[in-house]
């Protein structure tokens, strides 16, 4: 019953991050656009700042990629308990393998943003959903695990008269593997947005910040993001790296 | 990994139907009330008329349960298709097995409700979540079989650290039964709300009104509830036992 992959027919969830938007070109690519191209769905659910979703809208435009925003804040507004949208708690600084990161956590978030993309991939005749999970996700957010995207495929297979088919390809790449494949692919990756911060550039600070950071260094690629405080990210994985 | 059922730990979905809210009852009862209760949830995503919410409410009140409701109407507003929510499309009248009812139809509704009260239970610190699926459900909704509440389960149990239970005691019953388990327990049925309109009275001529006043039938339980045009329904039930 599981469905094949057709990436001239899919939603690709995009939330303007650089993982995200690599996985977009590349089902962008797979579709080879004569024979239809992804629709992207981005999903503000409270998030800080509106930034990724306005680097998405931008990047969409510019390679003439429907873009479709939910609004889902009200839905997530009952149970925020993560910095990524309470503006009174701090943003935490320091690297992602910090307990302080578990705050960024909203409970069941993948689950709830997966679970509207089928619904659009239904409404729109749409047999495919790719998201771009990886395995850097995996130790801090539990919903990132293959395991998990197995079992969701698994209701979301049953979930429609015809199942949808969920696609996550760089489930088992690391973040440095997808900064290897956008630049392969010529993703505009100083219009990625990563930064918990929306200020006007990286922070250079925050978990997503020294992520980013790191990955562009281990994948060799040049990073062509501006930051306010590179520096501190650098010192931090220095830092880490001698542990 | 899989959970333990615990009632005076859970979430449960209300519609505002009489099966959601026989469930609450059900799992009020199972709680024993001193060890703590269920909290109910409901979510408005932009159903025709807010009546079955306020329902929910209603009841929840009178019997001392914390009722929290969740609007997601701008995440579901767009992939509405259903007549559920769009004014322009009229409600269908008949009985709920014609195929004017996969109107009401709600691309991905279940997995979109549960991903949310499975967020709302992790949130809150509790391990359950219930819903009102039951045998009735299946022909029309692909996401009410038993098969797709096990892979949902699976899902969730790998949604977080700790897994949530996911609850569907009704699965494998028909309204019927739950009319006659909620006569036991003293569900003020006069309280529910099953129209798809949004009357002052239910309207006995909308597929739910049909099927419920059918349970009643069924259950040998008397039925409460006052309609518009009852005759219309049990003229449409017995026309359709003809058949």
């Amino acid at each position: 019953m599981e469905k094949k992959l057709d990436p001239a027919k899919s939603v690709v969830l995009v939330s303007g991050g650089l993982d995200s938007i690599t996985l977009l070109y590349y089902m962008r690519k797979l579709a080879f656009i004569k024979d239809g191209a992804p629709i992207a769905l981005s999903i503000h659910y409270g998030q800080r700042h509106f930034r990724e979703i306005a680097s998405a809208a931008k990047i969409c435009h510019s390679i003439g990629i429907e873009h479709v925003v939910i609004d889902a804040t009200g839905a997530m507004e009952c149970f925020m308990g993560g910095s990524q949208m309470d503006l009174s708690v701090p943003v935490p600084e320091g690297h992602y393998a910090d307990d302080s990161m578990s705050l960024t956590v909203v409970p069941n978030r993948n689950m709830i943003l997966l679970s509207m993309a089928i619904g659009l991939a239904i409404s729109r005749g749409r047999g495919t959903v790719a998201y771009a999970a990886h395995a850097g996700d995996h130790p801090i957010y539990p919903d990132c695990r293959p395991e998990f995207v197995n079992a969701l495929q698994e209701a979301a297979n049953l979930a429609w008269y015809d199942g949808v088919h969920l696609y996550a390809p760089f489930i088992r790449d690391s973040k440095a593997d997808i900064v290897t494949y956008g630049a392969g692919m010529g993703v505009p990756f100083q219009d990625t947005w990563s930064c918990y911060q929306g200020k006007d550039i990286h922070c250079g600070r925050c978990g997503t910040c020294i992520e980013r950071i790191e990955a562009f260094q281990i994948a060799g690629v040049e990073d062509p993001t501006q930051y306010q405080d590179k520096e501190f990210a650098l010192d931090t994985i220095r830092r880490s790296a001698d542990v």
